[in-house]
């Protein structure tokens, strides 16, 4: 766990050994198999997740009981209902492994300890949920501003990894395009 | 300012008087006439706004040259176009005040400098990100499930001052419905 925390948290802020290891003092480590749920619409979530390996979604299902895709994570992202989590309310959202993945996960109070032990970690997250945030943005400015080809040529420009390990038909849910023009995209490529 | 301010931050985070003083000195004062942008398509954005008064818009054009509202804010809300503001990239949005607003704004550095001179900071912001984070998420969500009737009574339930002060056909493009259906919805009220 220590390397790989170590080697993520100095992206963003300096971190000394002894912080690092109170860092991963917070965090435990869990395992999800392939389509386990880390998050059920309707529970409350009780976890903010680093992944360590492994993918995962978050989809909503809508009042027609389509599923839709907001997110999909992989190593050394963070993903959480932030909803859920903050407020501590049930979510209206589900989180699932997509394969086989570790995550690091700590619990609402543990963050806030961790924020009081170590003060720079507020920055850190601070740092975490304005991407978060640049990210949804991004996704709603290309949803409503950008045809379809280009919403996947975007994605596929920033996150290639996606294309090669997530079901064509979700990364079409995720477009919000149909599998079979999302196929005839892929084919004039 | 400096009353506004104090009793704003001392929702989220404690600031004694001498930090509440170091933080106004951060801040200038900016008026915007009813109908200036705060920022244009293709800017930089240079600032993160708090509205001391006012009403300003978020809002998108689409590829079909119709505007799309994303966000109000109102007194004692910030403001920014995250994406713009953080990456100094041009911006994809607009932000237009609806009424004259009185803003206290903050370039990048400056909030560098107040991150640095007040560690506190980072917490406020971590917070507001992540209360801008949830209200984005929370849009998305009612959008992709409820109904439009839903979606025009979740809005009135939590931020009713909205429709006495935004304009109909500006309520109907935030809740993406047609005015003419929002006219029905509020008639049977």
């Amino acid at each position: 766990m220590k390397e790989q925390i170590k080697s993520y948290l100095n992206r963003y802020v300096h971190f000394n050994e002894e912080e690092i290891h109170t860092f991963c003092d917070f965090l435990s480590e869990k395992k999800f198999d392939k389509k386990e749920f880390l998050l059920k619409e309707g529970q409350v979530c009780h976890h903010y997740f680093f992944i360590s390996s492994g993918l995962i979604r978050q989809f909503y299902i809508d009042e027609k009981g389509n599923e839709k895709i907001i997110q999909f994570a992989i190593e050394n992202w963070w993903t959480t209902n932030i909803d859920s989590f903050t407020n501590q309310v049930p979510s209206a959202l589900n989180i699932q492994a997509l394969e086989k993945t570790t995550a690091y996960i700590i619990s609402k109070k543990s963050l806030e300890n961790l924020f009081i032990s170590l003060p720079k970690t507020e920055r850190l997250f601070r740092i975490i949920t304005e991407k978060t945030l640049i990210a949804h943005q991004r996704r709603n400015y290309f949803f409503m501003k950008k045809k379809s080809k280009e919403r996947y040529q975007h994605l596929m420009e920033h996150i290639p990894e996606f294309a090669q390990r997530v079901p064509q038909y979700m990364l079409a849910s995720y477009l919000e395009i149909t599998p079979e023009y999302l196929s005839e995209i892929r084919k004039k490529e």
